[in-house]
């Protein structure tokens, strides 16, 4: 086995699940990651806690050949909950969860109302599974490595690097930021010509995230207050929703929404995201890519959104640790990050003064005021 | 897919288990059974039932790389019940369970002390499973084809052929032996110079076991009075115990226990087995194998116990349901099936009179008084 993949479980177990002895942990990826299941147990047994695995894919039901098996044959009207699987999770301790894939267009076929029919029946599930301590991370599979457009070595390599890293050091490096940003009011954020954005996050509580429920990690972020965004951006990177990418995503904010938009491709679809909902059309996070080891678009967001010399905006739905006390918190069925590259001709501004250029922060060296 | 993989999911689902609407099932079985889920996950959609998938080898908890890693790393007196798989069987209305191989030798450097105090922390979760409407089922994998000393293919076609058969013929046609042996007193089994043995089977329940709990199915069995048994058996069959093959094996009763024993090869293993327990050097079951599309030993015993022209008794615990109100169940932490082959020079008597000899059956054609 690659030793790269037992650090990777030992990295999984020790810091982000911080697993202990007796605990109750569920093991949820599919066959694909075979040797990352059998790392993991090696590492569970360690610690002696008890291991159960679950052979999933996106859908959490099983692997994604036959989730969407059930999914065609079922009548949308039939799904309910899984009360079983809600019962395991209700008593699991910790649960690492990864969704590499055999064929990434595997459910390209599953009508997309059964498909949000079974995503409302599971919503129990998964916020039983958002209770116990969680780790949601990655497998390098061929058809991963084939959206990438990289080959399955070289994605290996990207993968690897992202993920098993020192994160103490990386905790340090990000606490810098989150200094800035924690107690800011005001931030701005800048890229050439088409961004110029402006937010509140004013009584907003910011997060390092280092390697607990992520990995790859590698951001700061937080929420800005719902109606105080104002300005413009345009996203440089593709947006994948619902299996469908939106190029040249374009958005124009009044008073916290989203006054004006347009895409280069799907435009359709960025719509779709705006009017699901009243908060859909409005900002739920801010963050900030620090992961610089993430030095490309791969299409999946637990990479994209730590990418270095990059900020993401998500319209919808804010995490809750990320809303201070007594501020509205943006609720939304939807949460879509959208990234902004800010390497070059580019800056973040935190109440008046410029805190990233051109993707070198104010605490780096190579800073230019 | 090879379309007898959809029939045998049909045959699982309608009638082993048969699923109901809103029932809540757990799919159990390794990677290397990925059709036979998938099949299995559309079934289960047209029932409109909600299934999950647990990735599990021969332990139960994991696939068998897995569960080997983990018991290997663990320490002994870690091991506790998992509680979160418990609960998931206790909110299961049914459970389809395989256990093919991608290596039947796995497990093979699994110390046996851990291996028993898993099975020991496991026993409230297997007592949950028995609990739901179960079927233990096979795959015709590659190295479950190797084990069996046949091609992929030769043994694809030996496995449907066994499985997919008409059960509703199969159970009329079984329940003229049931017939007979239900209300019978005494049963004697005689085969060669080798096997003259006889039993009480008075007040038993005599089981027709036609495609629930087991596919393939075909046996008719029950449970012989425990103090009943007299004179000796030699059994044609290899014995596959705690991965070591008994051959030739020979046991003496008298009055209804094992009184003298021998085996051509790892003689120390049957005597493992005897002396186990008090119930273990006792029968716990009588079986008569009628399937004759299993036509070969193949070392697995869903198949080899059924083998048409065979009868099998089990050395230690008797089933529950063979045995009848009043009657002493013997017990045992062991249940060890062994065949007797009868298709030549053998016969079976019951209350005197001859019902089957060399294979056939007193109520099938070319039976000979």
């Amino acid at each position: 086995m690659d030793s790269r993949i037992r650090r990777h479980a030992e990295i999984i177990v020790q810091q982000a699940i911080d697993l202990q002895p007796g605990e109750n942990v569920v093991v949820s990826m599919p066959p694909v990651a075979e040797d990352l299941r059998v790392a993991l147990y090696e590492e569970i047994g360690k610690v002696g806690a008890n291991p159960v695995m679950l052979a999933r894919g996106d859908r959490g039901i099983g692997t994604d050949r036959a989730a969407r098996a059930y999914l065609r044959a079922v009548d949308e009207d039939d799904i309910s909950e899984p009360e079983h699987l809600l019962k395991l999770f209700e008593h699991t301790d910790a649960a690492v969860v990864a969704r590499p894939h055999e064929n990434v267009s595997e459910q390209s076929d599953v009508d997309t109302e059964t498909g949000a029919a079974f995503a409302a029946a599971y919503r129990d599930v998964l916020n039983a599974r958002l209770e116990t301590k969680w780790c949601l991370t990655h497998y390098p599979a061929p058809a991963d490595a084939q959206s990438a457009e990289m080959s399955t070595e070289a994605y290996e390599d990207f993968v690897f690097g992202a993920m098993n890293k020192d994160w103490d050091a990386v905790r340090e490096h990000q606490a810098q930021m989150v200094e800035i940003l924690d107690p800011a009011e005001e931030v701005r954020i800048v890229s050439g010509d088409t961004t110029d954005v402006t937010m509140s996050v004013e009584d907003m509580v910011t997060l390092n995230d280092w390697g607990t429920n992520n990995l790859p990690a590698g951001e700061v972020f937080t929420a800005p207050v719902p109606d105080s965004v104002e300005g413009e951006v345009t996203f440089d990177k593709p947006v994948y929703h619902q299996a469908r990418e939106i190029q040249g995503a374009w958005l124009k904010f009044e008073d916290g929404e989203v006054v004006d938009f347009s895409a280069e491709q799907n435009e359709d679809v960025l719509e779709g995201i705006l009017t699901t909902d009243e908060g859909s059309n409005r900002l739920g996070e801010l963050g900030i890519g620090m992961n610089r080891d993430i030095d490309r678009f791969t299409y999946n967001m637990l990479f994209d959104e730590k990418m270095g010399d990059t900020v993401h905006m998500a319209l919808g739905r804010a995490y809750p640790a990320t809303v201070g006390e007594g501020v509205e918190q943006n609720d939304s069925a939807k949460h879509v990050d959208m990234i902004v590259d800010m390497a070059e001709d580019s800056y973040i501004e935190v109440d008046g003064e410029v805190v990233q250029r051109n993707g070198t922060f104010r605490f780096e060296d190579g800073f230019e005021e």
